[in-house]
């Protein structure tokens, strides 16, 4: 389960296009990216439901979660219908025939002949690895473990270029505090790399010492051309940052650790600890959920009203990249803006 | 868990309407009632799959039910894809994020962000209400606790608005027997509310004492200019009664009081009551399910071929309801008649 | 749990046409079966993403899995929406409302009136029909326990007819060997008997004593007027068989039975058996899954580069049974292929 899991086996996967798996945002380049964005961004009238596309009409998406996690699930399923598709759908442990010691590989064939693409999460790193090499069908990966979770980074990346973008910044030369879990926090692993695609790239990054940053990732960053610069205190972290991108801290994580978990007190970062550091201008970002119980070390709800919070624009972001993830493996990116049409009903 | 919770707090909802939510019956004036009612109707086709309807294509329902309710779950979801439109659907206690301590607000607002409808059930009173606060789309209240379930009262009035019709009758001036838990049942609480829109209402009600009718509901009725009379018995109830609405006894909760319960023998109805005591043109109606178990204090099976019941017409109605709740909100109210063609298959 | 209950209670059932349920293979003559397999091959482009067909649009299945069985309940609701149609689904035991003690006519009735056609799977035998005999609308049995599973028998027979004539033979004639679970297996049991439909036809089974065949299908296979041979190994079974019909042993079924266990090492069959006992042009089938594990006595997955392997096609083929099935009940077989067009994006 280290995080080197997560880099090795990916290395030799084709570039992402029309027929193949997304399995890893390794399969992207710069150009890649950009022209996802751009799809990305001529989708969003689908997305907010002012206009209609059919493209997708009689395409069926098998929808494979092995684990729980209903809203990436619900954000996949809702892309590929915007599109004009239809979904086939399974959810938790239940999927019996495993249970009965059907190997990844004949689940994955069998499945894959009722439709025309595959997204699966899986508990296990490298599965949905595995179950691609059995599937005649493309595969996107909606989290396999510690492992990748391609679409999650790439509606931060998407978000993150929207936002600098709006104030007249961008991703080359940004500052980018990085706080909270940066041990097990995959989302935080995924933005070291995929951030090596840009240049003079500065993070500042701050954790509880007992989740701090493997130094594989410090590596990671230097070897990319980028700055990783590690703070003792979420104020020297987020003071000239542009963007502010928070995680989650399981504080049961800490429980061996007593004489830590006393320092943890409130919040992570709050609106407080935003006025006295932050720039009146940052954008924070969190991949969600966030636990907004007090005293839980996370990002408290009292920034909801701070503008530059893009944690919602994030998650509808998502929509968005995943019907330009799905446009481009079905092989329909060049023709699906030409489909749409008005909308006959009207959103609130 | 009052009956208050129920009446309090959706004073202030504005009238339902195109982008609305739908949390409460008393977003809906007479005027809107029978407007919402031909709707329905003209919609009956749709439901009886003889004609098709595809003015919702593209758009996208958020079905969440965060606990189960089949029946109402899958009566929604039939709905809103009967007018061409798609669904992402959750069931049971498995919003994994809400488990991690995400608030309802986040919870609600990141849905909201794939869907152009949520419809939404929570076992707590109120919940549905803080959902749609944060939702970004209307929320429909699919039942939260003991508080309301809009859908099911204006299926129960459209069926007997029917019934009574095609007896010549109107709910003005009907006298409706009402049977069965009158203490617990939502159901009967926001019939006696709802038909406070109507004149000349007798309302004749017997309960198990344990479970009589709360005091408040005596006064709801009484304000509203209808008229209330407590019974003793099954048989005294429907003697005169045009409308005879039973309901599910659950006779664990009288088990406290053992001789109370050692009375409650059989059927709450059966045909040997109905022939003995009620009008031969009686209608029956019940919210299901019911208790089909002999002994079980609930509508006798053996009712079945009693022409006047109408529980099966409830249910099927209640697709044309929840279409028509489904077009007033997403806008299309006007043109969704238009658009109906003849079916390319043939139903049974 | 005799297989008696499978066999006895549906002889009187109508064949299956527009409007019928399809509760048993019995449903079918082999006039039938020619024609529904001839509607399955033409919708073999649809199945395979490059045709489309939106013949059901605007048609509602109701998925109804009171057990849970992921692919299959994938494979019909992949086929309804492959022809335009909608799914509400439901699985495992959560039906709430029988759980409250609603008889299964009650339940049907209701959901029948949600939609136009119903698929049920059920643990208990008969009570898919009982659940036929409340519906409104066509309900195609997904398998009752112990009872019928027609759609898999459909897609067994649809299989091995395409598989033989491809090497110039025919079912009439074929010699077909069976092993494994020959005492439980339902698909062994329904394929007996539907290939009394066939003449000819020479049955070779192998099965542990344990689960050796039960002396009633020897007389189902003699009075259709084939022929069935009980062989001693897998080797003697399989010897000049063109179809090799494989079953999972559970071994757990063998427990008591000690002495026998510890005969059943390795697998059922694997390339070493096949290589040695077997024709080079046999065809191998299973109704899946298969256990995977080695020394689980089942089918070996070495077997998998193996040309005559037929059991990936099996499924695939199922999708084009499932929308030949519906095609049936909803009365559009005439018209189906007439609504084919090619698919606007590209399968892999």
């Amino acid at each position: 389960m280290s995080s080197d899991d997560a880099t090795v086996p990916v290395s030799s996967l084709p570039p992402f296009g029309p027929g193949q798996h997304l399995l890893s945002v390794s399969q992207l380049d710069r150009a890649a990216l950009t022209s996802l964005f751009g799809l990305a961004e001529s989708l969003r009238p689908v997305g907010q439901g002012t206009q209609v596309c059919r493209i997708l009409e009689g395409a069926m998406l098998g929808s494979l979660f092995f684990e729980p996690s209903t809203r990436t699930r619900l954000s996949f399923e809702s892309a590929f219908q915007r599109l004009g598709g239809a979904v086939v759908s399974t959810t938790g442990f239940t999927f019996s025939s495993m249970a009965k010691g059907e190997s990844i590989h004949d689940t994955a064939r069998v499945v894959s002949g009722y439709s025309d693409a595959l997204v699966v999460r899986h508990p296990d790193t490298g599965s949905v690895a595995e179950f691609a090499d059995a599937s005649v069908v493309p595969v996107i990966n909606a989290g396999d473990g510690s492992g990748e979770h391609p679409s999650q980074s790439l509606l931060d990346l998407f978000t993150m270029r929207q936002e600098l973008e709006a104030r007249g910044k961008s991703i080359d030369g940004a500052t980018i505090a990085v706080l909270g879990d940066l041990r097990y926090g995959r989302t935080v692993h995924s933005l070291l790399h995929i951030l090596g695609l840009y240049s003079k790239v500065t993070f500042r990054v701050f954790g509880p010492p007992a989740l701090a940053l493997p130094a594989e990732f410090f590596e990671v960053v230097s070897a990319s051309g980028n700055r990783i610069v590690e703070c003792d205190s979420v104020g020297e972290a987020i003071g000239p940052a542009d963007v502010i991108y928070c995680t989650r801290v399981q504080k049961e994580r800490l429980s061996e650790q007593d004489e830590e978990s006393v320092h943890l007190k409130g919040d992570l970062l709050n609106m407080a600890i935003l006025t006295q550091y932050g720039r009146p201008d940052a954008i924070i970002m969190h991949p969600l959920p966030r636990d907004s119980r007090h005293n839980s070390f996370d990002l408290s709800p009292d920034v909801d009203d701070f503008p530059g919070l893009a944690i919602f624009r994030q998650t509808d972001n998502g929509l968005l990249i995943r019907m330009a993830i799905f446009s481009i493996a079905l092989g329909v990116a060049d023709h699906v803006t030409d489909d749409l049409r008005p909308a006959a009903w009207q959103r609130r």
